[in-house]
């Protein structure tokens, strides 16, 4: 008999991957009850361990253990929020739920005396938080940044080695079990931007609502922004990046011109990869699988071990102010130059315009560089300027059709 | 007042870097007095700090953590056995003595009821033993490598790039205090087998002394091998392996051909890297500097912190047979054909033989090996095969001068 039993939300992919690994290892932990929402489903575990009614778990005064791994992040919250409340422990892996929530859930673990850990909602495998929390908390972390959405990179990475379609990649991106329920969260850059709000916190002791955080996803990228970057020897990937200089935060989550002396360049399909620049370490790089269902229940395995041994997360803070404008460099790609305010721009570097592609390569300010993607239909954009993995556009002459 | 009192052995590369991360860092915990041994070098830290006595340390019932950062394993084992023995928590560097004697000072951990750390004995700034004991503990591993000492790895990175000889390499490592006071240990594979026999303990609960694992280093590579390498697009990295399929271990430290498109290939200077496979999360990869004052200072820095918060190893064991005979294929390279005993080699896939300079390619038992190199000399050997980092040497034709 386990001193642990835990409760379980959620047997998706991730619930099964953790079911698994929790099978094969020797921890003082065992799953007593999961609870799932559709009766039809036929289940691989016992039927007696199946509830659909979330109370027979939380009210359960044996199950001393929550581990939320559904895919509802509104219920999530709810039952991560009860659970909290009546001092059981628990385990999570949705990312947007803590994200948005992390406030109210550092609140609750304070007033309640219980802890909660989220290893699993943060780049799947890699053991990025607890490195944070304990290793990194000496060092003086300048920035932090990498691939933290598997699905979006296994997508680019079908996209630039094998010419898939963008549908066909993220269909297999889904099949694999690496993409959220809702594809926007992956392709649109918001999952990345929960992980780096969650990311933050832990680095440097800073809340950052991701409301507040700029994003631009890979949904848009067409066949010329592909070519484009191809022909200079390229990849696209998309980059979470947060630059913290000691008082002042700029943070970002956009698609990056990447070359190949990047250590970016060689992560490909579901892995993910964390980049960390130190005063006293430098560069350190983490990589490992950023989704999937034994990888991220890996994860979560490790936060239920940690649990048991009384671990918790201290989450130190730190006083700041808010990123103000940030100026970045930019390849602008759209159909229709008539619908681009170039003045937005401070500087232009190159352009071409087509008859039904162009592109400006140009400096910009974040705030208007977002005003002019709401503002217009038909652009992408590829961020090209900044520090350390980013690159300068090698200045190709081109000849200008029409 | 800090809680923690430290006594400090040792004020040379790494010490200071201790004291410059642990000085700007709010740590419960403060370096009260000094050790060192040659009296007529000037300090940079206060006289009364300074002792050149042990036993005023080691005697004083105030301090309760010690860190060992000298570069004498002999006389690091007399220090580390005496803190231990008087019940007080001890963080070391040094992964000779570590290594040498872990039984030992597994037992003295046990006896006394006192931790040792050793975070900045293995790989630097790589957090490799916490995260084998706390976050892999759960992950079946069955493969762990890479490379694991930034001296060699930096000499190598000079022979490469820079086309600069191999004692100009070495003296510039030893100026950047990347090299041990001894460099045959960096050089002769003897520290990355240090580490290799510490990270066996941590990841599959396996002791190994590293008198058991073979090891060849990188002083005998001549620019002919570097040739070799150089025309096939390939690199030479000093590794360290071990596999564990449950039950037989395979460990050995050597140079490796690596191709571009392994991710050891882009780890370059003093950068080491480790790669982990496991059954779980495949493959996970974490690179950092191997070596340097602030690196390692941070490493010890952190384990420092960890004894504040009551952290120790949990060391566990397992079963296992000893590896037994491996077969390798690799690289001989020689000046006299004479010298060498075909025979050794069990197949041979390419020989070359030139009037100073020749080399064989073939497939070999380790221990037949190890007696073919003891017995000559003018040989140096480079590994060719195995699982995943090594490659299949391209099959070239070659013109035979004599
Ligand atoms: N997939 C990954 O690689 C990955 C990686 C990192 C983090 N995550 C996170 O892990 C969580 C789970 O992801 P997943 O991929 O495992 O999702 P999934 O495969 O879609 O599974 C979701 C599970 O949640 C159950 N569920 C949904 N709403 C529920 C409710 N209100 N009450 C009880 N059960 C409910 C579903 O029940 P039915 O079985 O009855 O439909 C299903 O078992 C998400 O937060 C996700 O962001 C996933
Ligand atoms: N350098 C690196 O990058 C690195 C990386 C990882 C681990 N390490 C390990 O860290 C340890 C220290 O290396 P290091 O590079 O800092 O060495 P170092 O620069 O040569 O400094 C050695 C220090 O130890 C002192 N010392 C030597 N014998 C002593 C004794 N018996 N009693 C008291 N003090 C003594 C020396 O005193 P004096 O000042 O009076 O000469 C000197 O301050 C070694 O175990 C090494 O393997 C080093």
């Amino acid at each position: 008999m386990s001193k642990y039993k835990i409760g379980l939300f959620g047997f998706g992919c991730v619930g099964q991957g953790l079911y698994k690994t929790l099978s094969e290892n020797n921890a003082d932990a065992e799953i007593v009850k999961v609870c799932v929402k559709n009766k039809e489903k036929k289940r691989s575990i016992e039927a007696e361990k199946i509830t659909y009614d979330a109370a027979e778990i939380l009210n359960n005064e044996d199950i001393n253990i929550i581990v939320e791994l559904i895919d509802d992040a509104k219920a999530a919250l709810e039952i991560v929020r009860a659970a909290l409340k009546k001092g059981k422990a628990v385990v999570s892996a949705n990312k947007k739920m803590v994200a948005e929530n992390l406030d109210e859930l550092i609140a609750l673990q304070k007033q309640y005396e219980t802890p909660l850990l989220y290893e699993g909602a943060v780049c799947g495998s890699i053991p990025i938080i607890r490195n944070l929390e304990d290793y990194y908390a000496s060092e003086q972390i300048e920035e932090i940044k990498g691939i933290f959405n598997g699905s979006s990179n296994y997508i680019l990475t079908k996209l630039f080695q094998e010419g898939k379609s963008y549908e066909e990649a993220l269909g297999e991106a889904q099949a694999n079990g690496f993409a959220e329920t809702d594809p926007t969260l992956d392709v649109g850059g918001f999952d990345p931007k929960f992980k780096l709000s969650i990311i933050l916190q832990h680095t440097f002791g800073i809340r950052q609502h991701p409301e507040n955080i700029f994003n631009w996803g890979i949904q848009n990228i067409s066949e010329k922004d592909i070519a484009f970057a191809k022909e200079r020897n390229l990849k696209i990937k998309l980059l979470a990046k947060a630059h913290f200089d000691g008082k002042v935060l700029s943070t970002l989550v956009a698609p990056h011109f990447i070359d190949e002396q990047n250590p970016l360049y060689h992560v490909e399909n579901e892995f993910n990869c964390v980049l960390i620049n130190g005063k006293y370490a430098s560069n350190q790089t983490l990589i490992g699988k950023g989704a999937g269902s034994l990888p991220t229940g890996l994860a979560v395995l490790s936060d239920v071990i940690a649990l048991t041994q009384g671990y918790t997360y201290r989450y130190k803070s730190a006083d700041f102010t808010s990123g103000g404008s940030q100026a970045v460099e930019v390849y602008l790609s759209f159909n229709d130059i008539e619908d681009i305010d170039k003045n937005a721009f401070t500087s232009i570097s190159e352009s071409y315009i087509g008859s039904d592609y162009g592109y400006i390569i140009g400096k910009i300010e974040l705030e208007a560089l977002q005003q002019l993607l709401n503002g217009s239909s038909g652009v992408n954009v590829v961020f090209t300027s900044g520090k350390q993995t980013e690159i300068e556009i090698p200045n190709l002459t081109y000849s200008y059709a029409n």
